[in-house]
């Protein structure tokens, strides 16, 4: 990983943090191009051949730092068309997909490519996504997100129609993100090898009964069914610590399953 | 991955799912061993040469399931002498450090390794966990648990007292699960690549407080202070439903944060 | 309110709160009866003529605080037949039927009394609570209950099927705790006072969904649905704040509308 | 109760709700005023005369209900010089103080008087609320936003330092809701009868810590600490059940003891 001692180049993505407000910008660093908002203007020249991590200033003199982005501002900073998963959720679907490097994974609803990103991250070079939706303008949009987060090399991406057999086999996990998905249950169990985990996230306790009753049908096992809740907190020095006042108060139930045979 | 097509083999690592009450068992295969409950009496030598998800039949009648272990089942289910990170919360932390394949990470706290076996898990074959910790019986114990998980080629664990300098350096992320992580954060920022992410766990606001503190004297940047809720939901076809009536009301702060320079 | 600064009489409820290990017992006092427990053995007629917040020492130097109940004691501490509505359901169900001195409420499902009692502390002496259930052994059990907190004088205990008109009209408020509560939405229509509220709890999704459909279809407005998490917080001078590791995860969902003409 | 079949008449609080938009509105009835929102214009006298539950159109065809506020109304909708205290934490509190009917109470930080409210309706009639604020201009609104909820004569409100002795003696309970409550215990356990409550409510973990050690030093006892979420709960006939995205993440922590003596 000698990469990270290497400073940010022209072509990469690059994070902004501005240090006084807490907020973050992402974007590709082009020659002669310049960041501008409302707390001033940054060359994108200044932050070319930069550390992460350095101090830069903007023409108000305001504070930012330069990093490249995590997964998980890849993840939160996509272009957006559709709903994403979020990273509290993302962790956990992860360890539900149990995946390792050189493994290959299949996703039903690419929509934005969030998740994508880090199923890519997750298998790494030797491994592979196949990623599906039935929507062009999606994959469209979800792959130039993904080439934004540089992981284009291990992704497929195609239209597909849920309810179809699904064009790869013997893969390691499935993951289904998709308004109805118990039609997409059975081609996933025919995809999977035996006894490896299928995930998906669903919005309501309607869906969940109907998803649950189509895995029991279907062969799965191991049934598992929860919901994160994530709060921020608050830590101060002087006033103490305390959870913020305004919280994201539902994403998803999410759902995890091992193929039977 | 045309491992998992292979059928299970002596010495690998079983998880024996129990259909009806929902529990599972983890244990190494071996030859002429037997594997015993209260719902009967199973040979490990009947499990041998089945494929994963395949159904086995206790003396009692009692049907089962035979996996491998998920990641999640290799943690869960470790040799405790300490307090863990549960999968809720490892996910929000392996998202926290970015980890790829072939990067290394330090671990302050090895404990009784759950967490080590994601990070090594994480970084693949090519990749490196450093995992410390000051009591030399947490590291057998979790030696132990990392062997059981299939992990021992990419973990180095060694005896280290966290106040102390880091005898590894320039590693992709840093994680700190130790009572008084303030007391590691100099060594940690000292080891990180510029830029590179450190996470940790803590159980108290007062310990909050003085984390987040430490941090910023130290050059910690982007620090993001957060808890989750895990509620666990019953789905019946015909009740309908609900979240479960118990659940664990706390684990721990997560915090995270990235090296300034 | 000088009742309060009378001391505690044989006949009256008492509640006992174990000063170390923070266990409180409730027991109606009586000549020559003793309080027993594993922290040794309290007379009832010590307990007799003593202030509130008094301390007494069991036969064994284990320290006792001699209280009367609080309505949450008394709702807690009923000979259960049923699940009872919890405090912290109860005190936002109080808020929704907006009661006060004197009013007139219904409540159908009396279960085990819990709730009974806290409706009948709010309507006071010139108030009054009909309360119905289909099943006679749960009326005579929340009658006792109901009797022990001192509160029988204004409460009104008589059988009903749900699906029949209610015997009495004109009320200011109704509670609906029973599986079904829908089929007793349009008896509740015709027993309200104009514009006034209905609350009800329910385990599930499923339930919620078809209640607020014949609340709906039934004249009610003004329609909100909720479900409160307690947390229980660990204070401690030393090792810090925090929640507790467990907690209830869930009890019901509430529901509270208005009546519209 | 009579008065709620009685039509609604000028010099009355109204509660106005948007059929469609779910939002309510609450004024006083006043001859030849009129009510206008961005969905229409509603003559006051058009709603005067009406019943609780009317059906109403604006000028613009939008259909409205005219109510009497509940007591939660009255709270949300007070004239906020300050925060208040939220329904879903006034429910559990008022349990907390277990407030019956011709009882006296203090209260320590009348703020804009939301909490008010509440207490001066449990204690009916022949109770009585004596609530102190260092602040001329927050007693002031507060007296106000009583009088507008018609509750004025059952409350006694005053200046005072919370460190001072409180000059009412022998009452049934006390809430303290100031930023260091922990400067009125002395003077609160003075002014209770032996056994009985006090509640308060506090925005972080730290002045928990202070105020905990507080009631210890001064001779409280069963002292509680909670923390109370809600989830307001998304019902459609159509698409199912789930928590809304957006909710309230803190408001602050509960606390709750009886005097010991």
């Amino acid at each position: 990983m000698e990469k990270t001692l290497k400073p940010i180049e022209y072509g990469e993505a690059v994070l902004l943090w501005d240090e006084e407000e807490k907020k973050t910008y992402l974007f590709i660093l082009q020659k002669n191009a310049s960041f501008c908002s409302h707390r001033g203007k940054i060359s994108h020249d200044e932050i070319a051949g930069k550390l992460e991590g350095s101090l830069i200033f903007s023409s108000t003199k305001a504070p930012f730092r330069v990093f490249r982005p995590l997964v998980w501002d890849q993840m939160m900073k996509v272009e957006r068309k559709t709903q994403i998963v979020y990273p509290k959720d993302a962790g956990w679907l992860a360890l539900a997909l149990d995946l390792k490097p050189g493994m290959k994974v299949i996703e039903i609803g690419t929509g934005s490519g969030a998740f994508t990103i880090l199923l890519a991250q997750l298998v790494g070079k030797e491994g592979k996504v196949y990623t599906f939706d039935r929507r062009k303008d999606f994959l469209e949009n979800a792959l130039k997100n993904i080439k934004r987060a540089g992981l284009l090399d291990r992704v497929v991406a195609s239209q597909l129609e849920a309810r179809e057999d699904f064009p790869v086999k013997n893969v390691d996990a499935v993951f289904l993100d998709l308004p109805e998905p118990w039609i997409a249950v059975k081609p996933a169990w025919e995809a999977l090898l035996p006894g490896r985990p299928l995930a998906s996230i669903l919005p309501t306790c309607q869906q969940l009964q109907q998803m649950v009753k189509s895995l029991k049908e279907n062969k799965f096992g191991v049934i598992k069914v929860i919901e994160l809740l994530e709060r921020k907190i608050l830590v101060r020095e002087k006033e103490g610590v305390r959870p913020f006042e305004r919280m994201v108060g539902f994403t998803g139930y999410l759902i995890s399953a091992r193929k039977l045979i």
